[in-house]
């Protein structure tokens, strides 16, 4: 079965969310079913980019990961793009077996029956500011689908007060969900240097919002890739 | 029972470790056993700031923690100094009772029975940098004191090569106990200000160090209150 990668780089420190600070070697997919407005990774979305994915067997995929990391077991993140619209059971599979662990970010829009072979997943449904609706229904079946992986997390990407006031509506349907808020970031053109004050102002904004509002719930976390390599790919 | 503190602050996000992102209300604690070189707390270690340190009940300590988080239960972060010279069982006692969870940030050389109360136990052995020496006996008993902790994990500051050295002939010892390592901070005057830059430079130069050596075992985080915040107490 052939997978469509946009890029698989490390290892490097996972920079955002739940396992923040971990390494890991990342499998970008290419392909999404989204398109957020102020998407990161639109080289593995946009099909004008489609040419530059790469299709590549699932063992094809296995001996990259084994290669950059020397066969020393790791984190491996399942990003994109949306990893989800493709199948990497066969993936997950060959690494568990190796020892290494698995990691997915989704949105919550398609269901997999291989989340339930993840050791981390991090649902990430999409606020006002993306421009996209989420379908509640599905991510509940994700939901469903994820309920065996050893944990289950959500993360929303906050650009403005109403992308907060809207992740605290998502908070109070999903209370048991542990909760990460991450500080969007407006500047995602790989040639333009990351002006580091910014990002962390945005941090700053989002620390103080929350902490006055008195909503203690969630973990709030920047990119520290972002903070490290500006918008770089392959790191 | 009287508990001196150097401060109670809060809420704001836990900007290190294991609970980075974490809102938190900080107890300070005044007074300690070391005196690292790179202290970036001398307020609440040097005696002779001792006269600034308030003597508390523990019924006040408690007042103010649930003043300052309007009594909505949140994390609760004991640090010092070292926490562990004085006794919290009493302060713990009280906070758990209310929903509150715990944490305490130890260098490990003092054993104390609440830390079986604590929801994480943070163990932080001082590297050769720091000019102190650990007594790894009394670091034993600090993990069998901790064992019934919902969470233990180690953290190591890391200014050069051989604190980075001296880290993983700890993990050898210690190979269960997650790990988290964080670049040192060489800049503690609060009145100077701090630059982002060398910080994510220090960041940069450990992730790639441990990276390239493949040792994957760490989670490497920064200390974010410093990128937000600078050295300024009480945030």
């Amino acid at each position: 079965m052939t997978l469509r990668i946009a890029e698989i780089f490390g290892p490097t420190v996972q920079g955002e969310g739940a396992l923040i600070g971990e390494p890991t070697v990342f499998i970008r997919a290419g392909g999404c079913d989204y398109r957020c407005s102020w998407c990161d990774s639109l080289h593995a979305v946009e099909s004008q980019y489609r040419h530059d994915w790469a299709a590549m067997s699932d063992e094809a995929v296995w001996d990259e990961v084994l290669r950059l990391s020397d066969g020393q077991p790791l984190t491996v993140s399942l990003s994109g793009g949306n990893p989800a619209i493709q199948d990497f059971g066969p993936v997950i599979a060959r690494g568990r077996a190796a020892g290494y662990r698995f990691a997915c970010e989704t949105q919550g829009s398609v269901a997999r029956p291989w989340f339930a072979e993840l050791d981390t997943l991090v649902l990430s449904p999409k606020p006002p500011s993306s421009g996209e609706v989420v379908n509640w229904p599905n991510f509940d079946e994700c939901l469903k689908a994820g309920a065996a992986a050893r944990q289950m997390v959500m993360k929303i990407v906050i650009f403005d007060q109403a992308d907060y006031d809207w992740a605290k509506q998502v908070h109070g349907r999903y209370p048991d969900l542990p909760l990460y808020l991450q500080p969007g970031n407006p500047e995602v053109d790989p040639a333009t240097p990351i002006d580091p004050q910014s990002l962390i102002d945005r941090l700053a904004w989002l620390t103080d919002t929350a902490m006055a509002d008195r909503w203690f719930a969630p973990r709030i976390l920047p990119q520290l890739h972002v903070l490290l390599w500006g918008n770089k790919r392959g790191v």
